[in-house]
């Protein structure tokens, strides 16, 4: 057994992965912390994790002596707490953006400045799917954001293979990808019934998908454009590729196939997924199509942005950091 | 006050024009009808209308003698009667696609054999804010499909304007859009919290965009994938072109100015859309930004699916054609 | 044309009060106030309003000379405000519970004091199906809350036939009802898929409930539990009366066809409604029914809370007030 | 390991069924059957399953010689079909009414002629929270219907001490509950934003809820009402129950402690539940309120209407039935 503590458990993703983690075989739940709602029961903030575990305050003597933590932070304010964290010697799996972009002057650009800098070489993208060796050795997993998650899952068979000349995404996302605060955009007498383009003049999560399909060798300029749905969980990520060259259907299916059959968590399939597919789920399902009128590749990628995209991928991550079963702990 | 039958009124598109010609103050409801629900009251199949009118079966005697008719039968059905009625010297605004599509050749390959060939050319494509002067002394109006409408106004600027190289357009319909017949898809168990692509191998609105961005100079072949979202009217189309040239949020504020600062039913605003604004109303909301990153440009488009996607646009469409107020019986 | 402001039209009652005055024949909107969004424009703060005056702070010399005022103030608030309307001449459609209480030591057990007791005795409680006359005259109408407007009108014509031995009213009401603070319960993952029972230890409409009975002759101390529903707008009222004698459907449909056939807002039908039938409209619709194995009545009340729960029955009262058809502006 | 089939696992519940017993410690989930979608992989009709068995017609020789089945069919066509598989020995939990009245006379009122009047008396009722031993025992199991599932459980404890005078219950459900056909009601457009009462003349579950409460000492009439609500999964029952005598909180919360400290899956709240707080659980949760101004109690009571309401439950069933662990399987 190994003893995890989740720093930030009030919003979200944070009471997600402490709940994960506490029904997990493997890990110990040590501990939940949380600021405003400190002193509360994680049961009574978020009933449907049904973990009774106290909310307490972070205090670093006592927090930073288990195993390991998943920091669910704000970006910005992860980066100093996962640096003293580090510093006692901790493995962290950070849910923030504060580690996933290894080009400083890139997260500056995006995020302003970075309360950790020493520490970006550590980071390593927790996308297992890409990266498991990587993670498995590492101490500091940056656990990636939920629409590159789907994204990088769509394109990463495309670059690889040299196809992608151009790419539009157009991303859809339930109400909790915008958090637990209550504002105007969250009320339900907002969101319900709407539908709205957010962020058009540019998104953080940008520079992510960049990094990452330029590491498999597909250095575009992307076009991403996220949208609020009306539903609580669930991402799909639209994704439409201007095609190096010609392609068909087969083709396709295969570069796929090749690249996924054995993953344990990405389903492939010939029609598109809905959301609904992979609620409450780690599984990220594709679609490949190849459109012969306008001579262009579409990929279609579902997730639950609270699971794959960010608590459920965190466990996966830890899974692999201290040598276990990969879907340990994960509902198949 | 010139006399106007709805044909086909069981569907939502048909009772909503149905009830907004009840309304008109220059138009009077002469008659709706329908198959299946004949001789039940349209207030009862359809409560919100407010409409007690008795819905009858269609008889080409009786029907056939008023000024005019909208055809709300689906593609294939509506071409023998919308012929009947030109033969009785009715005018008629069709919400099908039987009378959109200029070519036969293209009309057969997107949906099968013709049922009135011979009054394709007597057709005038009912986008009021293209083809205003046509629409006015036309007989036979055939109002735009709802996605075409939304993404002809998006991108109608920028065809004139020789600036779209290629266009993805990636929309989002409420379950309306797809029709009143109960099915698995239309389960609110599998649209509620779902958001799903769907007819990724083609959808028919394809071509009626090409065409009429076309006749503006702008001969691309397009993607368009149509996405069902979790609410009951409203549609975003959201559309990525690649420029054929560099430009600026401000040519491109300007050019949508230009085209569209006179229109009463086009709203141009800076930040996008949601669907909501438009609710229950035949307004098309729009914004245009210009991605100097991926040197795009993107426009979002919001429209009701079932007003300005179908019924009001249809009384838009007989305001004009009966040398009305545009706007009459409409509410802004 | 008469003159009237809105004083609070930041909320969803107030701003719909200003849209549909913006739109009426016989009145004129002469301002819409408001303290933190004052200097937007209504437009930008509700898009649906399409009114594009800028809400102003408010300013009792510039906004008390006017022929009347909706206040849209909480309960509370709303009273001192009212007063230095009244002072100033102005004719008042309260939105508040602030006058709608005729016993101030029920209004103090209730609501804590009152700002302007003296004034008490001027409200008129603006239910316009019982106190229609009393409307007409009066300067200082209290607007019925939601649910009394959905209850009382269930429940008056059985008060009267003095059948009413006990009463459960069992209410559930659109996220709408809890006002457009953005708040953990209006927060769209909370609200989403969620029903849940609020204020069971007592809610404030119950004294108002009560006296309304109690004026009709049903001296009863009811139940009444609200429930949040998942949806924007509507409300339902379900209303089981233990009978005071034995009766049948065809005896209660006649008492309701005798208290309610002539009513412009109020729909009789024999199947049970549903909130949506009367979304976006002033109309009450019902429903009553003979249980004869329990021997109780059960009335079902459908409104549009926002509409025939505030700001359109707000109308309705201006109407009768200013001498004008109870009708008018509100669209039928 | 014992090894159990679904027959009739093309609907909500009976696939759920199938997932559960799919991930089940000790149950083998031997075949799941369907006329309809016969041939189609069960993860096919429902993704969200994930059980790849191909569903077959029933074949009661080779589907009749496993150790117990779940038969998730129809009222009606259900009991000929148990028969068949009690004839084999089979045991069975049957989620249809057909043997949940214990009188003949009853279930002919309600449900017309009984297709298995014989084995009526090998029922028993699948309330495990109050049959628990005879459950253990049983052969044949007549799961509980979902309202009175949620009715009862909130009932039981004041029916025993003998505190109901009278009860209403007014409960909601989401879409779910109405099963798996395509209709009007079931339609996105038509459930979206409403909420209607609906079989307000009777509902079925009416007498097993009166069954139930005499035989614990409460020999009521109830008003029992269903609402249909805009939400997937998810049922409230609201009680309200004229009291035999007064009573208080504190004598109600000891009541119901004293019924449920120990049941695995009842929560008792002293806040109202949401039906969030147990979608996709087999757990009840109560609340018990008693108000002083109407001398009545309330419980509310909240289930997921496919889980505790049918699925799960059904588990639980099995598992008291092969003498395992009552949570065995069930997630908690």
């Amino acid at each position: 057994m190994a003893s995890v503590g989740v720093i930030g458990a009030s919003g979200y993703a944070g009471a997600l992965a402490a709940s994960l983690l506490h029904r997990h075989p493997h890990f110990e739940l040590a501990y939940a912390t949380a600021r405003a709602e400190a002193g509360r029961r994680l049961s009574d903030v978020h009933p449907r994790t049904r973990v009774d575990l106290v909310l307490e305050e972070l205090d670093l003597e006592r927090h930073g002596a288990v195993d390991a933590a998943v920091v669910a932070y704000p970006h910005g304010a992860a980066a100093p707490t996962v640096a003293a964290l580090r510093e006692r010697g901790m493995r962290v799996v950070d849910l923030s953006a504060d580690f996933r972009l290894r080009d400083l002057g890139t997260y500056e650009q995006w995020y302003g400045e970075h309360g950790a800098p020493g520490l970006l070489d550590e980071g390593v993208y927790g996308l297992p799917e890409l990266h498991r060796d990587a993670i498995r050795d590492a101490d500091l997993v940056a656990n990636p954001g939920c629409y590159p998650t789907a994204a990088v899952l769509a394109l990463a068979p495309l670059a690889r293979a040299g196809l992608i000349a151009d790419v539009v995404i157009d991303a859809k996302s339930g109400v909790s990808g915008a958090g637990r605060a209550a504002t105007e955009t969250t009320h339900f007498v907002s969101a319900d019934e709407n539908l709205s383009p957010y962020k058009v003049e540019g998104h953080r999560h940008t520079p992510e998908i960049e990094q990452e399909l330029a590491a498999l060798g597909a250095g575009v300029r992307i076009t991403f454009v996220p949208h609020l749905a009306p539903l609580a969980q669930g991402e799909l990520d639209s994704c439409y590729v201007t095609a190096a060259r010609d392609t068909g259907d087969e083709e396709l299916e295969e570069l796929f196939a090749a690249a996924y059959a054995d993953e344990p968590f990405v389903e492939l399939r010939t029609g598109p997924p809905g959301v609904l597919d992979v609620r409450d789920t780690n599984f990220c399902r594709l679609s490949v199509h190849w459109d012969p009128r306008a001579r262009r590749i579409m990929v279609f990628s579902a997730i639950d942005n609270l699971w794959k995209g960010a608590a459920s991928q965190a466990v996966q991550n830890l899974n692999l950091m201290f040598g276990r079963d990969e879907a340990e702990g994960l509902p198949r």
